[in-house]
């Protein structure tokens, strides 16, 4: 057996012992290497602290059901010794837990299904996440934020849960983009329910990931602590549909203190939905945003030549304010005197007299026999 | 006749004679007061930067026919002479236009009807502005913020157009709180002419203030012009709706050069009259408000005691990370061994014992002869 096999074997036991984030587990695997740690642990060989996040389940020796389970599932357990282990993105968890936020754990391995690399589904990501109970707008608005920016090549995370989730899966697959599915319970778990077919989708062109050993069932804990590597894995997070109490914010939250970019989509200040965004764009200071070219420039990957939208012109727009008031003062049906039009603009006779020919030039207004018209633009 | 009659006439004939803002002639009055300007521009003997603003309607003489028909209206002039004058919420466009704004002129003088004096309208104010072709939502909204406001003792200024604007004079009028427009041509012009009945409606109880003579028609430029008193005569600007280019947008922009709070409602991205608010907030950091509170706290007028909104809190909210995992790995219907428990938590069979009998005592559990099972909250 290789070292890569011995590795695997030892991380797969290792991620079943212990509920992420285990972080005296992790750091004694950072000192030991997995395949030493594994074998310490199951010997009862090990610091005090890091047997109260393993002794609960040290007996549980299933590493290699676990895997043979995997296979047969067509997922495999994707480890950091791996070249498509996506070292980069999950760096920003063990920077944020050199800041002191404990939770920022990496994963010790991730069970992972579908065909494509881990690296590339982490690479340029974007998270769009949200309500369960979404409305019909956010619903919408998931589904076309994720179908735009998978069209424009953001691989798109979220948590595969009904409402939101869902939605923006379901964009991006419309898109034939790249979309990953990262789940708070094992991948063989059948949760949601409703949402098997759409998984079986997503695993086909993108991935779905897991921390949790096959037969984990999902677990609010578990939704929380998913929610970091949701947001560890990509460029930013969307929150499109939030209540006030919400999952989404703790991944917005999560994704905040990471560093990465945080992003809300505003809604209708009557619905009871949108006022998660709202909290998170007052009080969190996330990026509003409503389109893939605000999320584009949110995340700092506007293509280049790509532009900020700028605001439609009227041909007005390069009138001088005197003109105006001139063009103004004119009407379309009824021709003015000179005399009229600078009574009514305020503009002084001759400044009048100096306008109205350069106006006419430009097609603005008309001069007759009764005096000036209006042309409109 | 009084000098303050003198000075009222004086100013009468001013503001027919210059189109607002008249920066050369606001500042020539500054210096030799309005009776001698008045007599200085008659008689052409000013400078000509001032006779440039002037001389279209210099020959206008109209003063006590406008103050009569004023009165006829039930209407007054005010001047900066008056004691109501609003000396302090104007010296905003003193301070902006000695910071550059050259278009932040103070008025001559006001055109008043109604009773209420002008300062007390002025004091502590917030104006509602929007978009005219608003949507049934932008109306509700702005109805719901003027009768909030208006009733939490704030006076609620609006441009009296039709769409938002109205919403918002309604709102004010139906919770018999302080509502003021300012409008973008005389007193007498009739327009908007659907909202006849409703600028009545404000004379009663509110004021309607123009600073154009008898007479002048609605235009443009005069609404931009107008606008500076709206943004200048209140604390802040809430913005209900606003298409990409909008009246309320330049109010906003205006509001924010003077200091003043600049706030926008969100609205769905899927709609184009939210698109100008959605633009404030990102573009022009507006804060972004959906309630009075939110509003009382961005113009720093929250009442004594009152606190911005907390989230809501569960009880399990005071349980800790570990007793979190053990009262979800129990089951409502199902009794579990302490084994079992913490295996599926992750949590040590030894803390698992410890924090059982602390959840039984808190109503989170209950122990049977079978193990224990989940009461929920």
């Amino acid at each position: 057996m290789s070292v890569l096999d011995d590795q695997r074997l030892a991380r797969a036991y290792l991620v079943r012992v212990a509920e992420p984030p285990a972080t005296e587990l992790v750091s004694f695997v950072g000192e030991l290497g997995p395949v030493d740690a594994a074998d310490r642990v199951r010997a009862r060989d090990c610091p005090e602290k890091v047997w109260q996040e393993t002794s609960a389940r040290a007996g549980y020796d299933l590493a290699e059901q676990d895997l043979a389970e995997a296979e047969r599932l067509g997922a495999r357990l994707v480890i950091p010794e791996d070249d498509e282990w996506p070292s980069w993105p999950l760096h920003s968890l063990t920077l944020a837990q050199g800041n002191g936020i404990r939770e920022a754990v990496p994963p010790l391995a991730l069970w992972v299904r579908g065909q494509r690399p881990l690296d590339e589904a982490a690479d340029n990501a974007i998270a769009i996440v949200g309500a369960r109970a979404a409305t019909g707008y956010g619903e919408h608005v998931a589904s076309e934020l994720g179908f735009g920016l998978a069209s424009a090549g953001f691989p798109i995370f979220s948590g595969a849960a009904y409402g939101i989730d869902g939605a923006a899966h379901r964009g991006a697959l419309a898109s034939e983009g790249f979309t990953v599915a990262v789940l708070g319970c094992a991948l063989d778990a059948g949760y949601p329910a409703g949402h098997e077919g759409l998984l079986n989708r997503i695993a086909e062109s993108g991935v779905v990931i897991s921390e949790y050993p096959m037969g984990t069932s999902p677990a609010k804990h578990r939704f929380l602590v998913r929610n970091r590597l949701i947001a560890a894995l990509t460029e930013g997070t969307i929150v499109v549909e939030a209540g006030q109490r919400s999952g989404a914010r703790n991944t917005a939250a999560t994704a905040g203190a990471l560093g990465k970019v945080v992003m809300a989509v505003p809604g209708p200040i009557t619905s009871a939905m949108s006022v998660g965004c709202h909290d998170l764009i007052r009080e969190a200071h996330a990026s509003l945003v409503t389109s893939v070219q605000d999320v584009a420039g949110a995340v700092g990957k506007l293509a280049a030549g790509e532009q900020p939208r700028a605001s439609p012109r009227r041909r007005t727009d390069r009138l001088g304010p005197e003109a105006l008031r001139v063009h103004e003062a004119l009407a379309p049906r009824r021709a003015k005197s000179v005399q009229h039009i600078a009574a009514e603009s305020g503009v002084p006779v001759s400044r009048v007299r100096a306008l109205l020919p350069a106006l006419e030039i430009d097609g603005f207004a008309e001069h007759g026999e009764a005096g000036w018209r209006r042309l409109d633009s």
